[in-house]
């Protein structure tokens, strides 16, 4: 990876159909570090790009109809099959005896759950949906945009006393804080929950417990990197509420794209290929392994940068044991591909989240004026001196980050 | 295309990944006319198999965005160059001076635009939806699935007569009827229209005019019959309409699969090529003129099969004057690639719509006895007398059809 300096342009731009803009910083240009588009991993993509080619022809997968075999009829069984294999890999979740949704990105999975565990009787009141803060800034406007009878957003989970029903959505690792969550509501009545697992894979965190929760949602964005596939799905243990997210997506969208789960598919299977055969792979085509030594790396830079700025503090992130990590070295003791063997405590989040320090109000105009774009604490549920920066924009876009934030100087 | 027989195995089964079962008729096994999976047209897919190929490698079309100079950001500009192209050929909507918003299907679109077309202050009661009967089976519950407080599905717009705002859907020609629509609601209040015009194509219908109206709903689906893409579109006219139409698209599933966009806009590249280089193609490659006359043998079978039922009776559907087929007349006056150009009236529609005769009462049920699976009048908001039945099925099941049709006797 190239370094830009601040009046360089970008080489990571392409012209191989990809949609990033030639990326040139000069003084006046900001720094976009508002979003979470995950293009830090492309780099390993590009070294794969072959082996993970689809060809799809003109005749291929042209039916509404998946496998009219399983419950979730518009999933195609290479979809299936991939999905189930990583998590075998990665062992971060039971899958057994469990119903997997397919879902047209995890938003879409998002509000069919909500639509599934909500009370079917039209004479109750909307259930509260809840989450700690500080939480997923989206959650609000997709529970609340249709102005839905069912359900509606209630705010932090930490301060829901009401003795009502309730949805509680536990993001772990969370966003934007990349704590380990577990339910916070303290009420008398029993709740639903939605453990959202979207950052739950071995580059941003330890693979600490194989999790087996009644409601577990993954993404192909955040896991594999490629948010264009709007792939997203859900562990369910009860057939009745399966049944009512598959009803959802059916009139929300009839289904999910054939093309994007076959592609889907490929990727994981080259991914899981090489932790199957660590012997015979060179170990930057380990997946996990290539993006959590990139994630370290800028993790450290990052540290750096903040510690200089003298402006900010960050979040202390916990560390925990990884599984599978540990697996890995257990399995292949002294064997150069699995380098990271004494390295199983670690938080490299997808995401910085930033607090100033005393006497600066909004970290989000504070940074506009170095021409940093971030998205501020108010929309995540708590004071404006916080801040989300992505830790996973293309590389000149953080070494640019790094340099503005270094350079930073209290007024 | 090969006929099957009753006992026959169908020889339109694929190993090249499709996902159609292999398709076999046993005296009891039924015959699925119930759903509208547009699989007929796939022998024209295999004659252009290798021309539409899509090759996809492993670092391509990664992030969320799609193109950030469009309203529309999450449509690539290829897929947006493809639709205005295949809008240029085909000739049946102005798109000057209108907002192109890309959705995961129509349905996608459908949701967005009730969201879209809502009051939105929370004051006002739920904005009532109409469509004359029978209409589309899943407008009801796609409008009232999340039991929304912005819009409330009202039933059939040729009985609506409150004094409150109301949104009326055209779909033109009209599932399940083919009937060509027009507004029908006649209130003091102004209502606000969406036309689906999923089956305004040249296969399906006389292009009678250039259609210009404020809302404007296509489907990639039933006009060149992929319906696992889940590719939508709709032209919009106010830009409010347009952002707010992003803005659900956003929450509900952060934008539209690129993989489908790239494969999609391939496929209507080789069918408008065919259009644009007409003394170069082949007649048979003509997608149009291809999948008109298929209808155009299908709707001839089947009338006589109907005729010998002596049990149904058929919508008389109105012909009009078509301007595409004129159009490949005028420009090649007796060129062999515009055979049909002395039949610009025509009604080859998607659905056929049969009423029973006297003494039956439920469609479904009788057909049921004769192994056919169909959807009732009933999900259309009329009377059970009616049932749809598919004329895009595959060609053994069309075959099927017509074969136990015919040999229907009356109780």
């Amino acid at each position: 990876m190239v370094v830009s300096t601040i009046n360089g342009t970008s080489p990571l731009s392409h012209s191989n159909g990809t949609t990033i803009p030639l990326s040139t910083f000069s003084r006046n240009s900001f720094v976009n570090v508002e979003k979470g588009d995950p293009v830090a991993f492309r780099p390993y993509w590009e070294k794969v790009r072959d082996e993970c080619t689809v060809d799809i022809k003109g005749d291929e997968w042209m039916s509404y109809l998946g496998d009219t075999n399983n419950l979730c009829w518009y999933m195609v069984p290479q979809m299936r099959d991939a999905i189930l294999r990583l998590h075998n890999v990665v062992d971060n979740a039971v899958t057994k005896d469990k119903f997997l949704v397919l879902g047209t990105g995890s938003s879409q999975l998002y509000q069919a759950l909500l639509y599934a565990l909500s009370p079917s009787e039209s004479s109750h009141r909307p259930i509260n949906v809840v989450a700690a803060a500080p939480y997923y800034s989206e959650y609000k406007d997709a529970t609340d945009i249709l102005q839905s009878r069912l359900f509606q957003w209630t705010g932090d989970a930490a301060l829901y006393d009401k003795d009502e029903p309730y949805i509680e959505v536990v993001t772990s690792p969370n966003n934007p804080d990349g704590t380990l969550r577990v339910p916070v509501v303290n009420s008398g009545v029993e709740g639903k929950i939605i453990y959202d697992l979207a950052y739950y894979w071995p580059q941003y965190t330890p693979i600490t417990y194989q999790l087996d929760h009644h409601v577990m949602v993954f993404t192909f964005s955040k896991c594999i990197s490629h948010a264009g596939s709007r792939i997203g799905w859900a562990f369910v243990k009860d057939i009745e509420v399966a049944k009512k997210m598959i009803r959802f997506v059916q009139l929300n969208s009839i289904g999910v794209s054939r093309e994007s789960q076959i592609r889907a598919a490929k990727m994981i299977g080259v991914i899981c290929y090489g932790y199957k055969n660590l012997k015979s792979i060179e170990f930057d085509h380990l997946f996990f392994d290539y993006c959590k030594r990139l994630m370290k790396e800028r993790w450290e830079k990052f540290k750096g940068a903040i510690e200089k700025s003298k402006v900010f503090t960050l979040t202390k992130y916990p560390t925990s044991y990884c599984h599978f990590n540990k697996d890995l070295s257990e399995q292949y003791p002294g064997n150069i591909f699995s380098p990271m063997k004494s390295e199983n405590t670690y938080s490299y989040t997808a995401f910085a989240w930033l607090k100033c320090l005393e006497g600066i109000k909004d970290g989000v105009s504070y940074l506009e004026k170095l021409k940093i774009r971030t998205r501020g604490g108010e929309r995540f549920g708590v004071d404006a001196k916080y801040v989300r920066v992505s830790m996973i924009c293309t590389e000149d876009e953080f070494i640019e980050l790094c340099t503005r934030l270094s350079n930073a100087k209290r007024e």
